[in-house]
């Protein structure tokens, strides 16, 4: 084990879309764990697109960070030192860390990781926190019937693409929407949609919903905004459910984003439309953790990671986001297995 | 009784805001109930908002109406003649009719009108679809609990004043929006409303909203649509709920309405957003009538109609909908009680 040590921090808030200039890499010391803590060695770091809103000065659901804070996420990483009775060197384990090196984490505030039921990157993806933004949002939110018309945006990203795997195991015809001839063949060819629109290639998304989901939209599943979502809601069915997952479209929009106004179109339909954050469901995670993890290990549940090799690209990583760059979850190795 | 009827035609579809033009009163022999029907003569008919709807050539949940047909909606009327064994002549009896002097309404489709309990107008009002929407949606859709926020979009319209009179019983502190004084006076010294905002004195209604719902808005109970709603979407609270009722706002437009984005505001607090349409809750139709009726009996639930008189002014008293000429629920005598 080095002494040295290296965490991201937030050097600015961007204005608009983020840049490199918002980050900065500091050298500091292995931290030392207290009693009850371990001392992690990152393996893989997460960027999700929510860490856009914590860096606006803006009060939300996650507190802002702070210009000159350091920045963290969903880690993986390997137990070097542990100072709880549950933990040895060794051991993989999941939780919430720094955008660093190494990390200190309260053994109470982190889960096994168990790399045979799957790689340890999954842990950050469909058995990590996106995984059960996926089964909570679908199930909970979009209350799928069998035969109900699943739509979902975002469909290659890390929940998209797990929302419609439990979409089909819930009866459903599913419908992604995703950015690239590659994400729709993903999706069709490898994760059972029924359909998937690159919205890249057409510009009448309405035209290309009436195509794929000819029976309208029961479920919508919204990772996105903006215009896919303007048309899918001329699309809903009666009694229909949107669960807003994210807007990624709308986030590094400084001021607030016009559209078609959606309330007059919800009343003939009695749709629906709620915000989600999986967080409410914190008491279930065991729940979902223990059925993903199943699925996944038997093989009936498909994952993906786009891996970014490299703490020092880490900002890289989270820029993709923004341009789509990821199939699945983006992550950043920050370690290989053999490395200390 | 006379021989002859009139009876109210759409006589062209509106474009945007409609206008005289679009009515055309006819002559018309005055039908004959066959079995089963009675022959009403119409005391007063009930012009609503949703009516701009069924103007329009769009399939919605109501059928639209065709050029030439005759307008519907609900009535209340007196029995003279009666082809079945339930009704005689001289009853008082709510269902839904023509504008016209003279309607056959099938028996099995219309209720009775107790004159003991409130004049017979406010069957068409607060002991009528407005006021089974205002209890089925506060309730079911709104989900008030005790220190609760509500705040109501055209709060002193037919829906909106029984709204906010509901949320008071439910112990919640109710805010109103209203478009003139006398709307909003009516709303807090005899309504109970604990605040009331006159929209057309100010423009800030966020600013407005700050003061009167000092701890946000847990319940938003929308009639209305537009910039009163886009100022209450900054204001939800965790886990709030929207009853979207009406837009009336956006009934005359013809294009899709554009304004803020709301569902990325959405996710933090997880609010709910819902279309509501009353005719979803038809099998409790009689529980909220027999609620309603007591309230009222006693004086509990106050209402008030607006009376134009006049079958040949229906029109007029529709067209005043829109500019906000009704306190309560907007009527039409059609005839008074000693005339037939």
């Amino acid at each position: 084990m080095t002494d040295t040590n290296r965490e991201w921090l937030l050097a600015e808030r961007p204005t608009g879309e983020p840049d490199l200039d918002c980050f900065e890499l500091r050298e500091t010391d292995v931290p030392v764990p207290a009693p009850g803590e371990l001392l992690v060695r990152t393996r893989f770091l997460s960027v999700d697109p929510y860490m856009r809103g914590r860096m606006r000065d803006a009060e939300s659901y996650a507190e802002p960070w702070a210009v000159g804070d350091p920045l963290k996420g969903g880690i993986v990483g390997e137990v070097i030192e542990s100072e709880h009775d549950a933990y040895d060197p060794g051991d993989l384990v999941t939780g919430e860390g720094r955008w660093a090196d190494y990390a200190t984490l309260d053994a109470d505030d982190v889960a096994p990781v168990d790399p045979t039921v799957a790689d340890p990157e999954a842990y950050l993806g469909v058995l990590g926190m996106p995984g059960r933004t996926a089964y909570f949002g679908l199930l909970e939110v979009g209350e799928p019937k069998p035969g109900d018309t699943v739509v979902v945006s975002g469909a290659a990203g890390a929940v998209g693409s797990v929302v419609g795997q439990i979409a089909k195991r819930a009866g459903c015809r599913v419908v992604g929407f995703a950015g690239s001839d590659e994400k729709t063949t993903w999706l069709t060819d490898e994760l059972g949609f029924d359909a998937a629109i690159n919205y890249e290639a057409t510009d009448d998304y309405r035209d290309a919903l009436d195509e794929a989901a000819p029976d309208g939209v029961d479920v919508y599943f919204d990772n996105v905004g903006g215009p896919i979502t303007d048309a899918v809601f001329t699309e809903l069915n009666l009694d229909a459910r949107v669960a807003v997952c994210g807007q990624i479209a709308h986030y590094n929009e400084e001021e607030t984003p016009t559209g078609p106004r959606k309330l007059p179109g919800l009343i003939p339909v009695r749709a629906r439309v709620q915000g989600l954050l999986v967080s409410d469901f914190a008491t279930r995670f065991g729940e979902a953790g223990e059925r993903l993890g199943r699925w996944v290990a038997s093989g009936d549940l498909e994952h993906r990671e786009t891996v970014v090799e490299g703490l020092e690209r880490a900002p890289d990583a989270f820029l993709g986001l923004f341009a789509g760059d990821n199939v699945g979850k983006q992550v950043v190795r920050v370690a290989a297995a053999d490395e200390e």
